[in-house]
């Protein structure tokens, strides 16, 4: 064993997926940021800053205080603790969680099936967990999938199979077939993961139809579905469709949801819904929610009581709404995307090598490039023409298509949005002369 | 295969450790609990709520504003940012944390080195997963162990080999040999996980010497030592003993801490200081810190930026210490210890069949007593004598002595701990009767 000097640790005392694009992509995105902070970057899916204001945190927390003491009737040192101590590690907003869930996305769950966790993505690795038992079961994802779904799967060394969507959205005879197919080589298809509305990265929004379909297919294979849902918010009345959860008196449909968009990201508050009925093998009976609270008591102990406080605040000036008090919000990410398109179609005529989807809202569109959109070209990008994007093949867990990239419109104002487009079709302009030459 | 009628997942579809007692035991606790509530804590290793004053948060958020403002002369939309936004995976309060433990703990560190976590239980897993790097790889923890610790490593399948602790703490020999005799086996000894001051839940406190020698067979046998600090706080001046990052200049230490004691356990900000030196499989170098910044990005993205800030303005107020901040609550832990040693020597007098260790500080005492202090018992001591604790087999990851419990004093008052140990004494000598009688 040959030990390096300037080295502690090398790759043979670290753990392997540090080194697989899953994990390391997006440091790469985040070296590349930081070293051009002048590009324009259409690769972060982050919320747009202009609507958050800090002098306001304060007062929600208090707002959240009033009405533990004056709606709950709780006495001030019942309040204090709720506030500092640990607490109940599902949570201590489930309430609100659950009145919120039914009053903006028409989901009637039990507060008892809720968990409060540190954002969505704290779910995803506290679900796969508790429903990945060993080395045959298998987790279901789309593919193009989100990556934050694909890195939890690598933390806990849990296998995932990839059903890809089609042009129309993800079919479910395509997750029928692909549950065979994992089940006929002796291993379990245990649940899949979709996000079903606007999804990351591909943009899609699963019709009503097809969402029946999808249930349909988990009641006959046993397969959980694991929903996630951060987008919802973000459909107009004439476009919404149901959660999955809220079509799901079966119990098939295991529900994420996060405050990181319609609140907002630095809170870390998600949550799950789980009001599948469980057995343990030492007897425990109850929810799926209490095992899962168990794994993440083991995790994060418990989500941030003064983010809970915040937030629970925020969901109480609402009235327990939060699609109104996004208003603004929404209209701004609907006029991004319009902008984001506009600027695509004056910039990439019929000809040009260049084709995009066209999604009703969400905060991503998908380009299909006459180039390989990989991290060197994403660097050339960034270097040579100041305009970052997210290469679709991070999201692909076989590898994926190599000519796509992803734009993410959330962050910007419609005029740095024109201006990364323009930048962007002198890079495909420069390229294409590249690849022309001899 | 069956399938229970009443039940949507059964145990063949749950992962299996949700049934250990290592994840287990704490739901069992919590019902106990929940289902007695005017009984006495002695179980609850919860800081005192005492000293939580609701009404500071808001003042504490604009305090840290106040310090990115004027002192980092950072402009409000940056500032807006940090306190919204999913912000840096490794934290933004990393120059606090690290003057911090400059001024409080004599651990001198670049704030590069330090990334601040959902709790120091988030990084019992991320720095787990990103030391541990398969099958072969065994994490070795003291015996008894804080359970936080071989909860993550169950979450994570990782491998765990006992030291067993001796009358004085952990002995670096027994260390050595238990990492020789993993090693004989073709497993690799990673690392090894302890509280080496005021432990949960042995009480025990590593004299300098021990902490050098620990470090010499650290460093022969290229053993990771990861650190766990919560209660070091709480020495008096003549107690001080140096932490073992604080003695580390091979980079041999992975130190843990945590605000939970010295601010607030809601907060759920702790941190981790990884100031080793790393090459990854793919290229990358840096700071293990940065891994585990990477791996906690698919855990939590981040540490609530609220909560930041908060434990920023606790920080700042304190001129950088706490130490000084927590005077009076380090007053009371150390006179609540008083009182719960005096009550023991009360109530069990020589010849009771009782002992007790006597350490200087911490929240924790372990009790010998003359029965099996098992769930059934504990459950007995619940309802009949309205008093519970901890059986010490919860912390022994090969099952430990039967007739241990540990008796935790932090979050009471001092009545209510000599009401406590009044209830135990009653429980000790009824148990007594029972085993006397044919």
């Amino acid at each position: 064993m040959t030990v390096e000097t300037d080295v502690d640790l090398g790759p043979d005392r670290l753990f392997a997926a540090l080194a697989d694009p899953v994990l390391s992509s997006a440091a790469l995105l985040n070296e590349i940021a930081s070293r051009h902070p002048e590009a324009i970057s259409l690769a972060a899916g982050r919320p747009y800053d202009g609507f958050f204001e800090p002098a306001e945190l304060g007062g929600l927390i208090d707002e959240y205080r009033r009405y533990l003491s004056v709606e709950q009737g709780l006495p001030e040192a019942e309040i204090t603790r709720r506030l500092f101590q640990y607490g109940r590690t599902a949570g201590h907003i489930n309430e609100l969680v659950a009145r919120n869930l039914e009053l903006d996305h028409d989901i009637r769950v039990d507060p008892a099936s809720v968990v409060v966790l540190a954002g969505a993505q704290e779910g995803m690795v506290a679900v796969t967990r508790a429903l990945c038992t060993g080395p045959g079961d298998v987790l279901l994802v789309t593919s193009p999938c989100y990556i934050g779904m694909l890195g939890a799967a690598k933390l806990l060394g849990v296998e995932v199979a990839a059903v890809p969507e089609r042009p129309d959205g993800l079919a479910a005879a395509d997750v029928a077939a692909v549950a065979d197919r994992v089940a006929a080589t002796g291993r379990r298809p245990v649940a899949l993961y979709l996000v079903p509305t606007f999804s990351n990265p591909s943009g899609h929004t699963l019709t009503l139809a097809q969402r029946h379909e999808l249930l349909a297919v988990a009641a006959s294979r046993r397969l959980l579905l694991i929903e996630d849902d951060p987008y919802g918010f973000l459909a107009g009345p004439q476009e919404r469709v149901p959660a999955l959860k809220a079509l799901d008196p079966g119990r098939h449909v295991v529900h994420l949801g996060t405050y990181a968009k319609t609140c907002f990201p630095g809170a870390r508050v998600g949550y799950v819904v789980a009001d599948q009925r469980v057995r343990t093998a030492d007897g425990r009976r109850g929810l799926l929610a209490d095992e899962i609270a168990l794994i993440r008591s083991m995790i994060t102990v418990n989500t941030s009581a003064v983010s809970q406080a915040v937030v629970g605040g925020l969901l109480l000036r609402g009235g327990g709404r939060l699609r109104e008090a996004n208003r603004e919000r929404i209209a701004h990410y609907r006029r991004n995307l319009e902008v984001l398109l506009d600027a695509l179609n004056r910039s990439f005529p019929p000809g040009s090598g260049v084709s995009w989807t066209r999604p009703a809202a969400g905060f991503f569109v998908v380009l299909r490039v006459p180039f390989v959109a990989d991290d060197a070209k994403l660097a050339e990008s960034a270097t040579r023409y100041g305009v970052l994007w997210t290469p679709m093949s991070y999201f692909y867990p076989d590898g994926g298509p190599r000519h796509e990239l992803r734009l993410s419109c959330s962050a910007l104002d419609p005029g740095q949005i024109e201006e990364g487009v323009r930048r962007l079709a002198a890079l495909v302009r420069d390229s294409r002369k590249e690849s022309e030459q001899p």
